[in-house]
């Protein structure tokens, strides 16, 4: 029932321990293994507590031995889990505030730059242009060279990841390296990125390498589904400790990673975000940029009278229309990100020099935000938390409109033009904001698309604020009193209603709150926010699923609600019906033909064709290695020795049942090369086609030539890249030929011709289970498990198919392509199935059932056939 | 794979419909239903787009006809969902509003009567008195009469319906009336009860009830899945609408009653709770008990320099503190439970008049809250919502020593007194409510406990934030500045981590951030809540799973975190070895043996007992109806018949074979009396032994003798309680006897003995299953699950049971109960067992290997013995 992913984890893991033993096979060598590895546990722990009676002269290591068998006892005692936690929290902490520091450093490097030129706008505006296009450059071309992987949000890999796929290298140390240098200098240009995305595959990159450290000196924990729990809580550390938004980061990074998630894993993310949050706030307390610990974007809005019950209607069109520019942002960043990789294939203009791309979209950019150009019209001079803070301003900038009352507004300053009125700047604002935002978050650096969507919502939340402000300028009256309108609140309810119709969720109403420190627009803000995500939702996917589609990563499509249409969807109606299966009396040919058409990775192992009951399901690996076994080198020298001996023999007495007995033998023996079964299909190409590898360098996927009836071939390159061992090398390396022994002293003399033969012989032969791992319990379904619970079963234990079966008996295969299909409903139910109330898959209609009785009547029948009947009925 | 509860449920609805047609055998009989409905359903939808054009007369009739089909129209198109929602948004809000409205009048006239009766003790001691018992009689007798399952909080039995469990009369409209009408009485009482536990009651009810509502005029959707998707939805609702938190009410909601759950589930939540909180807030606008949507408990902290960070300490011991007193709360409450359990049990005698003991309490209650009494040391005068603002004030009111300066300072004079200390007084009621709240909620009435303790940990908070305020009477100096202490901010982080320790979870942060519409004060109160819950859940379970438990409630505990051992449980460390089975070739005798003995209400259908291949699982009312079938009184009149005419044929021609097809053409006739497997263990007792009961009525469950050997008296209950047609009916009652036909014209006139050899002929017969339901694919683990994976598929789908298979062989049963033993720890693994990294079923060690190698080789073996070998192998 676990992915298939653990167990390619588990093969790289052993993959590293085994080279340098080459005599033995894997499936043995991997036995052995984990016996030594369990006796030298029980020795270990046997040796533990003697150690102490026994060893009385080294003091010194006596005290070491005891710390950290101390260390060991607190770990294994107070519980791995929180002090993971409190490490991974304290850490991400700092590599938030240490970025932060880097980014701000890189920021006021610019203006101090743009300020010292003063007077020479030309050399101003080299210094706005050219800093950040270096700085964008280095980014790109540092993440290029160090981690590639590094690049871009990394939400819709972290959300593959929770889903159960193995993206190794996405969560190597490498790629957290380059994302947290990467992702300063991204930001430190000025650019309209964000740090939160990134926050999220660096919780998670955080939480990898912080297990593989701790599993040194603890004990090996690595279970799969602690695993991706972890991993989990950490993706909501990340967004905590960017944000300093603990409760929001967590609901934050569930929706946008989860479609199903524990109680369990919410503790675990609150209290590490908790501590995240903390931490970074405390390091600012210490850094003495803040007096205390407070939010992030400290608002000051009114508490007695925050807003009156008429603006709602005002706050619901602002959600409303927020949910449209949502929409319209994805799908304007998914037409550049197609364009971009189109070019890529195409081998375009753009793309030849890695980092034109980059460069020209900052140039552009930061050419039109100059502030002394059109800069001017859109508060270019400020960056993105300057912007955030002046939006979310407690005054009316609409009813200011003398500029000289503006010198003690700080940021604030920068929106109003002496020339045009401030809906033009905010408007313009908004409108370049938008695209720019769109287009940057496409360059191959690492970056995060909330933040900039949450600053072009905040403008347009504070458009809209102001135009209410100026329709209303005493405010709307209730009961006789008036209180003004906060065009601030707007700006609030804007950034939380864009963002979440991006990101499709709604707990950006929470991390709006906790980043302003005020509650008391809670109304108006989740209002806006479900208006538009009900918006969104009916438009388009969120901008991680939609990034998830371009990439072709593997992911379920959520259910949509009120399609009450998806409730009458059940198994039967898309499931697969031919089912790639094995009979546990086939033969090695028949192996042979699944594994050239084989699509899924595992394959169903039935009792016989003719009952077809699930007995289990093998790896098409596990099948390769069968196949292999039987048809490799040296039992074919073995072959050859044995008819030698035999010849012998029967000179003396004629017997001649050996060999039979010697194939059964062969499978238990070393086996290292393995013909491929190209040479047997394809007899007249030539067997020692290929060069020599050298047998410990580490093997690379192996290139086949590929034969007119080879549907297969990714699947068996995916093969080879994972067990090594069945690599094919056609002629035993010079270095290894020692391996094979002294009774390898028979000459290969069999022509091509008698190989072709042999093997023709050997694929004939019935399949021997013995050594093979099975699967014991695929995940089985019925034809009547509804829609809804088979998303349900596959999301939560992320399966990549599970089999149907009926009464034991396979019927077929539903995988996350059919899933796929009947969500996005291109699968019909014939005709409206009145169904009984509350249906389940017992309630089964006439014909089903009538289907169902004959089955376990044929089932019946077999058995009489087997057995001895009981009881003689006379048949009339 | 879906919970029994479906079936049950469908099986009850159908039960409704089927009274009054009783010649046909319940399988047929629906099967017919089905039909019938599917076609009525296509003859409907035809006659709809035919009556426009043929029905020209009655303008009126088609006007009326249009709305309901747009209306239909607009419901299937909307989205049934989304209007459901709203409409529960709506329909709670309005409940809950009305309530309070009903509290508030209860309490203000409690006060009335007080204030009017100034000048006479005792008059007013009686009145305060008299009135809350009065009104808690009242409440207690009220719902015993109309609905029992209405008292209490309902918390834990909506945790257990949300598992699967079905409990139908929790959910009815009759608990619905009786629960508001009971807690509006019972909180108008004045008694330390809160309102939010029976909310979540009260919100899943509404859903129950308006699911029934809207399947009139929508189409029916009562998919399971989406059944209890949309109660956990509701029990979201209810708690949003009772505090007006939205957010922080689906968040606890959650928490408190689920382990896994979707963020579809979650969203809908927070719709519908929007949607709640919104009206009942508006209602309090209209009602102008406000003036603009505002928080419950508004409170005006500062802003700019909440708290400092020293003073962080205090809160974290104020959360450990808090998180002591919850585990004591817990214990106590269950101590008192338990107590009155016992003196119900024994019929002790506070129990024999059913209100007495609510009397005893609500007098001891009122008594000690007089406030000319005892009750001026503990602010007895103030009600729940007043204690809480009074609390959750602004200013210190250690420093107004003097009580002349609490004139303007509204419910906060009460804490003042001038003999006393305000430490005495605050530490009194935090005593005095401790103990109070505890036995409070021990009542037959509906009540709550969150408020209650939130108000006990508001005092507390209180308690030791002015003891701050007194200790650092100038603030704490952070960089030369200093602010004063703000002991509110202490009540806000006691009672949120006091009520986080009871109920076991962190969101309780979150509603204190919506009700009192300040998030001032985020890091101390999650910090605090988190302490809190650390030591309560290490120390006892919540208040809900200690109810769960003392009922008996069917529950699922969970796992801890940090106690890695038991990632190393698994589910052959854990599974019940002795399954009940029943092969397909089994006799009847052996059906008759496993219904005996069976403890799960399923059970396993094997191949045959050689093999042990699972190939489906059988209710075990299925056997019963199998088990009556065979044995049923028709069945042996048309035996005798077919004697008598046998006996007449023999006497031209010898042939006697018709009796065999007989018995095959029987089970697909009429059954309607079965009579008992009694008779046939116990042939001496007289058949026709009860009195005749009248066919119409509704069956109850019947009484079966209790014969030495039957260890299932339990089980059988269940059974014919819920499937009426196998109702034992010794005799036809004689107005049916008509439908029987002519052709019962035999008399039965076989002795006892006779009929005994007769059924023991019968048991010895090869059951016939094919009119028998089959789950074909019921839940499978394999040995080397393990308990995470297992815990987790158990509680995503409410399993009650699963079997472990191996390779298709039936080799165990896990079920809740032994889930329980190896989470609670009696289950121990044999030694430190290491596990490869990322261990998963698949890595197996070498035994289970070698065992598995074996299995697939018998099973090899009986295939070949089955079929014709395909080549045969000399073996020497």
């Amino acid at each position: 029932m676990a992915g298939d992913g653990s167990d390619q984890r588990a093969l790289q893991y052993e993959q590293t321990l085994k080279y340098g033993r080459y005599s033995e096979d894997f499936g043995e060598y991997t036995k052995e293994e984990a016996a030594r590895l369990r006796e030298s546990g029980q020795r270990r722990s046997v040796s533990q507590t003697l150690k102490p009676l026994e060893n009385n002269k080294g003091r010194c290591a006596k005290c070491r031995f005891c710390t950290v068998r101390c260390l060991k006892f607190l770990i294994s005692r107070v519980g791995e889990d929180w002090i993971f936690l409190i490490l991974l929290g304290l850490l991400m902490a700092l590599v938030s505030w240490v970025m932060d520091f880097g980014i701000n450093s890189c920021l006021h490097a610019l203006m101090w730059i743009y300020n010292s030129l003063d007077s020479y706008v030309f050399l101003q505006y080299l210094a706005w242009v050219i800093y950040p296009v270096v700085l964008i450059c280095f980014s790109a071309g540092f993440v290029q060279i160090l981690a590639p992987p590094a690049a871009g949000s990394g939400i819709p890999e972290m959300k593959a990841i929770l889903r159960g796929v193995v993206m190794k290298e996405y969560l190597s140390l490498k790629t957290f390296v380059a994302k947290i240098i990467g992702l300063t200098t991204a930001l430190g240009s000025g650019m309209p990125l964000g740090k939160e995305g990134p926050f999220v595959h660096l919780g998670g990159l955080c939480a990898a390498v912080l297990m593989r450290f701790m599993s040194l000196f603890g004990e090996i924990y690595e279970n799969e589904s602690r695993y991706i729990e972890m991993l989990a809580a950490a993706c909501a550390v990340g967004v905590g400790s960017c944000f300093a938004a603990p409760i929001g980061g967590v609901l934050f990074s569930i929706e946008i990673t989860s479609q199903f998630f524990s109680v369990r894993t919410y503790w675990r993310g609150i209290f590490a975000a908790t501590i995240g949050a903390f931490i970074f706030r405390v390091l600012a307390v210490w850094n003495t940029d803040a007096e205390t610990i407070t939010a992030l974007l400290r608002t000051s809005f009114r508490l007695d009278f925050p807003f009156g019950l008429q603006e709602l209607p005002a706050f619901g069109a602002l959600g409303i229309a927020c949910g449209f520019g949502g929409a319209l942002f994805v799908y304007l960043n998914g037409v550049i990100v197609r364009f971009i990789k189109k070019q890529k294939a195409n081998n375009g203009f753009l793309m030849k020099k890695h980092l034109l791309y980059p460069a020209l979209v900052t140039l552009l950019i930061s050419t039109l935000t100059f502030p002394p150009g059109f800069g001017q019209f859109m508060a270019g001079k400020l960056n993105m938390m300057e912007t955030m803070e002046a939006l979310l301003d407690n005054r009316t900038w609409a009813k200011h409109d003398i500029a000289e009352e503006f010198e003690h507004m700080g940021h604030s300053e920068a929106w109003i033009h002496p020339q045009v009125n401030v809906f033009v700047t905010l408007g313009l604002f908004t409108f370049m904001k938008f695209w720019m935002s769109a287009l940057a978050t496409t360059m191959p650096v690492p970056y995060g698309s909330f933040m900039p969507v949450f600053v072009i919502g905040a403008g347009f939340g504070r458009l809209v604020g102001e135009g209410m402000a100026t329709w209303f300028p005493d405010g709307i009256p209730t009961n006789g009193t008036s209180y003004p309108i906060v065009p601030g609140g707007y700006a609030a309810v804007g950034a939380a209603a864009l963002s979440g119709a991006v990101s499709h969720s709604v707990s950006t109403a929470v991390i709006v709150f906790e980043m302003t420190g005020q509650i008391t627009h809670i109304l108006p803000i989740i209002l806006a926010v479900i208006l538009a995500n009900i918006v969104a939702q009916s438009l388009s996917p969120s901008l991680y699923d939609s990034l998830i589609k371009i990439k072709k990563l593997p992911f379920l499509p959520e259910l949509g609600w009120g399609h009450h249409e998806k409730y009458d969807i059940h198994v039967e109606d898309m499931m697969e019906r031919e089912v790639q299966y094995i009979a546990l009396n086939c033969s090695y040919r028949d192996l042979h033909n699944v594994l050239l058409t084989g699509h899924h990775n595992t394959v169903a192992l039935v009792e016989s064709a003719e009952s077809m009951i699930l007995l289990g399901s093998i790896e098409l690996a596990q099948l390769q290695e069968l196949l292999s076994l039987q048809l490799d080198r040296p039992r074919r020298l073995e072959n050859i020795r044995e008819r030698a001996v035999q010849d012998k023999k029967r000179l003396s007495v004629v017997s001649n049942d050996s060999s039979e007995n010697s194939s059964h033998q062969a499978s238990q023996e070393v086996s290292f090369q393995i013909s491929t079964e190209d040479s047997s299909l394809s007899p007249t190409c030539p067997v020692p086609q290929k060069p020599l590898k050298p047998a410990l360098k580490r093997p690379s996927v192996v290139e086949r030539p590929t034969s007119p009836h080879d549907h297969s071939g990714i699947a068996f390159k995916n093969l080879y890249g994972t067990i090594p061992d069945t690599e094919t090398l056609e002629e035993p390396p010079p270095n290894l030929k020692s391996f094979f022994g002294d009774d390898v002293d028979v000459e290969d003399d069999m022509t091509i011709r008698e190989i072709t033969e042999w093997e023709e012989k050997q694929l004939d032969e019935q399949v021997n289970f013995n050594n093979c791992k099975i699967d014991p319990a695929p995940f089985q379904l019925v034809e009547r498990t509804s829609l809804h619970k088979t998303h349900t079963i596959f999301s939560v234990l992320g399966l990549d198919h599970a089999y149907v079966t009926s009464i034991g008996r396979l019927v077929g295969v539903v995988s996350v392509k059919e899933l796929h299909k009947a969500i996005e409903g291109s699968v019909k139910v014939e005709g409206a199935k009145a169904r009984p109330a509350l249906a389940s898959f017992r309630d089964k209609g006439k014909s089903s059932s009538k289907n169902e009785a004959t089955d376990v009547h044929k089932l019946r029948d077999r058995l009489k056939s087997m057995q001895l009947p009981r009881e003689h009925t006379p048949s009339e």
